[in-house]
């Protein structure tokens, strides 16, 4: 029995692990859940699963849940207590779900208390990756990762030499407005971008997609995440999104992972690793239902900030830093209706040349260019 | 330095994995190589590699090579020499690139001596899978495959655990034939089944790729090989060969092996194993050419030699040795120009249809059974 601490449990990814969890009851056992303010959504979990700690996002929240639950449970209010509850002696497994680069606190204490991570936040690795991989090497945890394309490379890699490595590719949907040229984009709206055509996900990663970022942030997390300069990691569109990334090997064999658009997949994979547990709860792939499957280049001049993501990568330091800040604030001002579509790229593009990269930032220097960086952003808005 | 000897020497495989001995001459010396008959083909090599033994298929040819050699070298003829030189204290690695069931013996001898095999000739499974895997098991020896769709097949299931496995899907390109209709066959020349659209193969194998036979007994192979039942084994076809054969898992991940059309690669990958060496005799896979990958069902009315092989594997015992020797000698009578295209399923459904299985039969049992079936296709035709 794996106790879990669920932090971001009322997201997209935290609702499909309670799926998980809820679907395995003899090997899993939810601890502790985090969550930010959606009461009404996180209190069935908690009655059903009857975590023995919940955290929420401020005070107001507490007291609100503690009004309306009849289970008794333990309520701590505050990011401190994030990073409090991964390091507890119960605790297996935590799971990171948690919304941009909040993340980064609570998952240096899991790994310093050497616990199992799922990982699906992606924000973390961009903005700090040279610290939390820093710790992950020194204190022997593996990363796990939920998000499709890298549980794919982890599933590539099982088994191999990470020096045999050739490249890695990973593949693209092209996200909502994929058959948009860039003319077309000016005045779409947020109802429109938020349409992905093969993924449910939350609505952050979804705009994301379409203005190609999730990829380059996921390029800059594979480089991270499995130690590969940025030269060997290469992005192709594939509309389909059947093969969720591929890795070559020096010998040219090319391993890929297929599977339904179905994040609970990867999401188990994390939690039941190095097993694999029976998936029951949607049908599985079938290639012939799909008869063709597409690829395309990827095109740096359609998708600029997939340019610019590589571009920071490369650069390194704080630049990376700057991008996730810049791009999560960007995207809350158009999920707000305060930028239009286009006007994202551009709020990341100035701040990117605007910033003088620091090379090997600690931990007090990049939590200050995140929080300089969206107040720039806003107040370029405002 | 690993010391090889290759079975089957001059046959497309043989030359294919005298390729690779060249192109990594400290990792790979030819101890020994045997042939049947090709002296002019098999000279130029022995030259070369200068290997310590060589075995011919007999005395004439002894005479013939030896008359033509400037080099001295160990020359024997005759089936028995195969069976002492790869059990030889000096051998380290058996390459099997015999062709058809005459590499029972040497294989079985190999088993026993513990060496790695390279193993290219599926027939020896069809003909004798119990045997050969029981003894297997029994000395602990991995057979590597050399077939593009096992080798991939291993590779998908490198760092898994099988029972975990779901399902194998075995692609097929459809051999030379795949775009006519049944009626279309009558009539076909031999010139016309030899060219297969993907790979640069052997005669047989070609011709077996035209009837999917090839295909049938690569599932009987894969059968054998992984241990997987018949229900979990799958053929779809894909026109491109670029997907060289998938495996599910019971969590409904799917992974896959790609790659180009080039023997080499999963001959490198049997004789490095379990490294993986840089592959430099041709492009990688480049998928963006490709564009589109297309997957069809397989239909068992169109390829009866499939059903067949379905029907022979899942029968067993003697049947597959009937389903082989049949093959083998219909495929023989078509390339000497006895017996047309679609003759080459009715001699084998005859066979198979007149045969009463023996359940697990004996070495002595199968080489009977071997014999008289391909005795009996032969009258039938003559």
């Amino acid at each position: 029995m794996k106790n879990i601490v669920l932090l971001g449990g009322t997201g997209s990814i935290g609702l499909q692990t309670i799926d998980i969890i809820k679907e395995y009851p003899d090997a899993f056992n939810l601890y502790a859940l985090a969550f930010g303010t959606q009461v009404d959504v996180a209190k069935p979990i908690i009655e059903e699963l009857k975590p023995q700690v919940v955290i929420v996002k401020d005070g107001e929240t507490k007291s609100h849940l503690e009004s309306t639950l009849t289970y008794d449970v333990k309520v701590y209010a505050g990011l401190d207590a994030l990073s409090e509850i991964v390091k507890h002696d119960q605790v297996d497994l935590v799971v990171n779900a948690l919304l941009g680069s909040v993340g980064l606190k609570p998952t240096l204490e899991a790994i310093r208390a050497k616990k199992q991570i799922a990982f699906a936040n992606k924000e973390t690795l961009v903005t700090a990756g040279h610290l939390v991989m820093e710790e992950a090497r020194k204190y022997g945890v593996d990363l796990l990762p939920v998000d499709s394309e890298h549980a794919a490379i982890h599933q590539c890699l099982r088994g191999e030499n990470l020096k045999e490595l050739k490249r890695m590719v990973i593949t693209a949907s092209g996200g909502s407005f994929r058959d948009r040229t860039r003319e077309e984009l000016v005045g779409v709206t947020k109802e429109d971008a938020l349409k992905h055509p093969n993924w449910s996900m939350g609505a952050k990663i979804t705009i994301d997609s379409a203005t190609m970022m999730n990829k380059g942030l996921e390029v800059i997390e594979a480089h991270w995440l499995f130690g590969v300069p940025y030269d060997q990691i290469d992005v192709i569109m594939h509309k389909e999104s059947v093969i969720h990334s591929m890795v070559e090997f020096t010998d040219q064999s090319v391993m890929a992972q297929l599977g339904t658009p179905d994040m609970r997949i990867p999401i188990q994979y994390a939690l039941t690793y190095p097993e694999r547990y029976p998936y029951n709860m949607s049908e599985g792939l079938d290639l012939l239902s799909f008869g063709t499957l597409n690829f395309q280049e990827m095109s740096f001049e359609r998708f600029p900030c997939l340019k610019m993501a590589y571009e920071s990568g490369r650069e390194g330091g704080s630049m990376t830093t700057v991008l996730n800040a810049a791009n999560e604030e960007a995207v809350s001002l158009f999920l707000n209706g305060k930028v239009d579509f286009l006007g994202i790229e551009n709020l990341i593009q100035n701040q990117l040349e605007q910033h003088k990269t620091i090379t090997s930032p600690d931990l007090g220097t990049i939590l200050t260019i995140d929080q300089e960086t969206r107040e720039r952003v806003r107040h370029e808005v405002s």
